[in-house]
């Protein structure tokens, strides 16, 4: 909770209390003195009383110093527009943006996101404790407010290597932070059902704390919900139906309706917003890839969308005002009051909710298309976090064991995986065979240098030729590569290595394309646009090695995830998770 | 937040997380293991969704285990009871009701309270921080749920003999300890407004441990409302008409509305809980006096009154469970939810609120008018608390100096009184007038020891004859007395005195009546029926003297108090409380 003042560079403003140190606030207040800003012609909406006030609103030190037509040192004239609290993502991962977290606010202030509760789960992954601090910190060298969410499942399991390990006493320490306001997303139910230590201590630590409790629990229902919830689990993200929201809802929960990149939920959801528990509705984007945020945008599409399907927008805008501020107990955030922070958005209408400007801390950030960073420093980028031990072809070259062997069956669009078995192709080496759709895929461990490299094969990518690599392999972050000849798959890691990680398409010998990713081998060092567009360039080359996938990176970057069924890989090696083991890759 | 088990006596639970030590509560969710209470045949009302539901509902360990019928060691038929979750009094100051806090959960239990949020405001004046821990540990002692306000405003003002100063270090201790969950009423609005350093002091140690802020800011309004509220103060009860309540609820406040024994706003408030912020409305009583207690019971007052005014009991029944319980973050309370505390009412229907049964934890503790106190241990009183030093007749004399004098003017049923200016009566020593309603009042220093009597002259009482004393007297609570002749007031006070404080009703120099207040002078050490029936006694024997008032009792308890307008008296004499200062009793 810091907000900028007076266009000082690099002087953050940050307290529970503002009377104890800034009387002139109350001087504004009681009329004995000239405000700093009085916003006039407004139609501002008030999601407490979901009423249209027109009228002025006088700002003073960056917060809301009341009503009316006061003197003021300056005059903006809101033309009419429609001044709301400015809009919260109740959960987001900043890395899905692949954007440095500073990048990630010039994305989405555009948008009328003045706050964003964000979880560094990937980065914790990369880099651990220091790394969440990294993100932190440059959270703080930004006007958008950035709440972070302790990561609870780092790893995510034990069949890989991780990169690191958040156990109790560092979610402890993350917890301890200002910034920190919740435990992020419990991954792992079974563990919270059935007791599990490490897990439980974490939700403890954060409910001794007084902070939120995230919860990740998809299709969770019945006596098993019973026991997630009652261990203390707050939130969920992850519903699919409108069943299954309302059953979390009646058990108390709070449910973010999710409308990001890979999930679409807002569709089945929004009738959930004409319902009795309008107060425990929070909108939600979980991940945003850099070219849906340059051309979606970011909470203005779920608002749209709301709308659209009939929706009174004071209803949808609680939802992403005053509802995440009060579930994360964002003290000053999301209301219209006196003392709150002046975190406005103008929106010109109430249907297609275009921005024109944006309020931080009474600062303007942006107006017309233009962005305004009061303030602003250099950022410090990480240490480079590839380390991979020097490898051979050799590492990619398998051994025929037996005459059946396990491939990896893609189902498109999601994440689940099947166990397919077929005949062994070839001779006694086992190569790819695109003809039959079957690549080889490897996982390098990026992390300690150990040398691992997992290799399997996999179906359903549907390339002729050519190989993808990449470093955003959820969750472990290794580097991982799918192709239909060795040579390319190498060829494809070693560049990737080249660029301090990323993405990267190799055909016949040559890179196709490449998309830097520098930051922990999971975020560009470049804005939203240059970093959209090499998104879309890695995404194009991809497609032409003749995918039959709608996101082929997407699909690459969820197979080393061990915890989600049913065949995955790992630098390990082969999981099959619904036995949660390594099995090998001959038999069935 | 504590709940009795398995009665043992003296065993209390308390826990934040329950998985941590209690896998049973797991097994059981799980369907692994038999509940030990199945409630069938119920009426489940959910304040989340605002259903009723039929079914089943298991309990284990005292809390909430799931829907659905499952295997138990005990069944409970709820005979088409509707169950909601207990009722939560959002503010009350338990010294009003003239019981110990033990016989105040007896009290209120029956009509379906399971939990208050009490301000020991009475008791901290005359004792303490020592007496609010007296509270608390007696609170403990007993089913009810009693979480407590540290008292911010100890004392009102400088312009009396405080028994007991509670300065930011003390409101600190309180504040610390993990029943208080919020400071109380921040009386002294000025001090927010103009930032007094110990007022910020107190809210600033509120904020910081994440503790709510309580307001009291009658008809505040516009400019001086947006400070107090910035200030960081979030509850209002306040609130007389709904254009005042409007306005609070718009600047961000949640606003209590009050039905209790000296104030009645739900008459005034109710057509609020038909608008959009039905999460932020609480019912509280503030004070309940034993009679009331006795004859109109406790929240399922309100309740009653908003159904026949048109409010859906669901709705009606939200700002007595879900609402407060989220508002003073009492985590496990206020919703029919898996994991929270089974504190659960039997209501027969939804029209009268008549309850049948009480489960707090799990435990029955009322059935059928029969009230259950598992674990049961003797209560320990305070050291008495009367330290009035030895006086002589001639402290009530009068010598005339003057030939006007100020004469407080009681203004029936309010706590404003009128400053009146009179001739002076009778020769060179000045005495009352009972022809002109002119009686004696004085109030004797009663906590150290001081010899500090303040005497003066009061009109609207009316008596003929006799005396009425009393030590609750607002908010130093000395001991106050009214009468025709001193002889009869001397002998009230004496009384007073004698019976280590109370009421007493004195005529022709017999004792009428006493209502004996042995805890601090405030409380009486009996049950309610008792404690009703020497109430109503003085009552009567006060109206026997001739009174004219409604309630000659409660008016003589607040003359004392020099923070409402406009003339007051305290041990130190009469205050004109418009210039905020003592007064001589001669001239205008």
């Amino acid at each position: 909770m810091r907000v900028f003042i007076e266009n000082r560079p690099g002087v953050w403003y940050r307290l529970p209390m503002i009377l104890e140190r800034d009387k002139t606030l109350w001087e504004v207040m009681l009329g004995k003195r000239e405000a700093d800003l009085l916003i006039e012609d407004g139609r501002f909406l008030n999601p407490v009383s979901q009423e249209m006030i027109r009228g002025s609103l006088a700002v003073c030190h960056g917060r809301i110093a009341g009503w009316g037509k006061v003197p003021a040192k300056r005059i903006m004239h809101a033309g009419g527009a429609v001044v709301t609290p400015g809009l919260i993502d109740a959960h987001i991962h900043v890395e899905s943006s692949m954007l440095t977290p500073r990048e990630f606010a010039r994305a989405v202030i555009p948008h009328g996101t003045t706050a964003v509760v964000a979880d560094p789960h990937e980065v914790a992954n990369v880099a651990g404790i220091e790394g969440v601090r990294w993100m932190i910190d440059q959270g703080n060298l930004s006007p958008l407010r950035f709440f972070w969410a302790a990561p609870s499942c780092v790893p995510a399991s034990s069949l890989d290597t991780p990169g690191f390990v958040l156990d109790v006493p560092e979610v402890e320490k993350l917890l301890d932070q200002e910034e920190v306001v919740s435990l992020g997303e419990v991954m792992n139910y079974p563990g919270v059902i059935f007791g599990e230590p490490s897990v439980v201590g974490k939700i403890t630590a954060a409910v001794t704390r007084g902070k939120v409790v995230d919860g990740h629990a998809p299709g969770l229902t019945g006596r098993e919900l019973f026991a997630y919830v009652a261990a203390g689990v707050e939130t969920d993200h992850e519903c699919t139906t409108l069943e299954e929201a309302e059953e979390k809802l009646r058990s108390g929960m709070f449910i973010q309706m999710r409308q990001g990149s890979s999930a679409h939920n807002l569709e089945a959801l929004h009738p959930l917003m004409q319902g009795p528990w309008i107060d425990r509705l929070l909108l939600a984007t979980d991940d945003k890839n850099p070219m849906d945020l340059s051309e979606k945008g970011h909470l203005d599409e779920p608002l749209r969308m709301c709308v659209q399907r009939g929706i009174p927008p004071e209803k949808a805008l609680r939802a992403a005002t005053l509802n995440p501020a009060r579930v994360y107990r964002l003290r000053g955030l999301g209301m219209l009051a006196p003392g709150n922070w002046a975190d406005l958005v103008f929106f010109e209408d109430l249907k297609e909710f275009r921005v024109n400007r944006v309020l931080i801390g009474g600062e303007v950030v942006y107006e017309q298309g233009k962005l305004y960073e009061p303030g602003e420093t250099d950022p410090v980028m990480p240490t480079p976090s590839m380390r991979v031990k020097a490898f051979s072809p050799d590492s990619l070259r398998i051994r025929r064991e037996g005459d059946t062997m396990k491939v990896i069956g893609i189902l498109p669009g999601q994440l689940l995986t099947e166990k397919l078995v077929v005949p062994v192709p070839g001779g006694d080496e086992v190569s790819a065979d695109p003809e039959q759709d079957i690549l080889k895929v490897a996982v390098f461990e990026r992390h300690h240098e150990t040398g691992n490299v997992g290799v399997g094969f996999v179906r359903g990518f549907g390339f002729k030729q050519g190989a993808l690599a990449t470093t955003v392999a959820h969750d472990s972050h290794h580097l991982i590569v799918v192709g239909t000849r060795d040579e390319d798959m190498l060829m494809a890691v070693k560049t990737a290595i080249d660029i301090q990680g990323g993405a990267v398409v190799v055909r016949d010998g040559a890179v196709l394309a490449t998309m830097p990713l520098p930051v922990y081998g999971l975020m560009s060092d470049q804005p939203l646009q240059k970093a959209a567009e090499t998104f879309r360039d890695v995404h194009g080359a991809a497609k032409s090695l003749g995918s039959l996938l709608m996101d082929p990176l997407m699909q690459l970057s969820f197979l080393a995830l061990p915890v989600i069924p049913s065949l995955k890989i790992t630098d390990q090696g082969l999981v099959d998770v619904d036995k949660f083991q390594h099995v090998s890759l001959f038999g069935e």
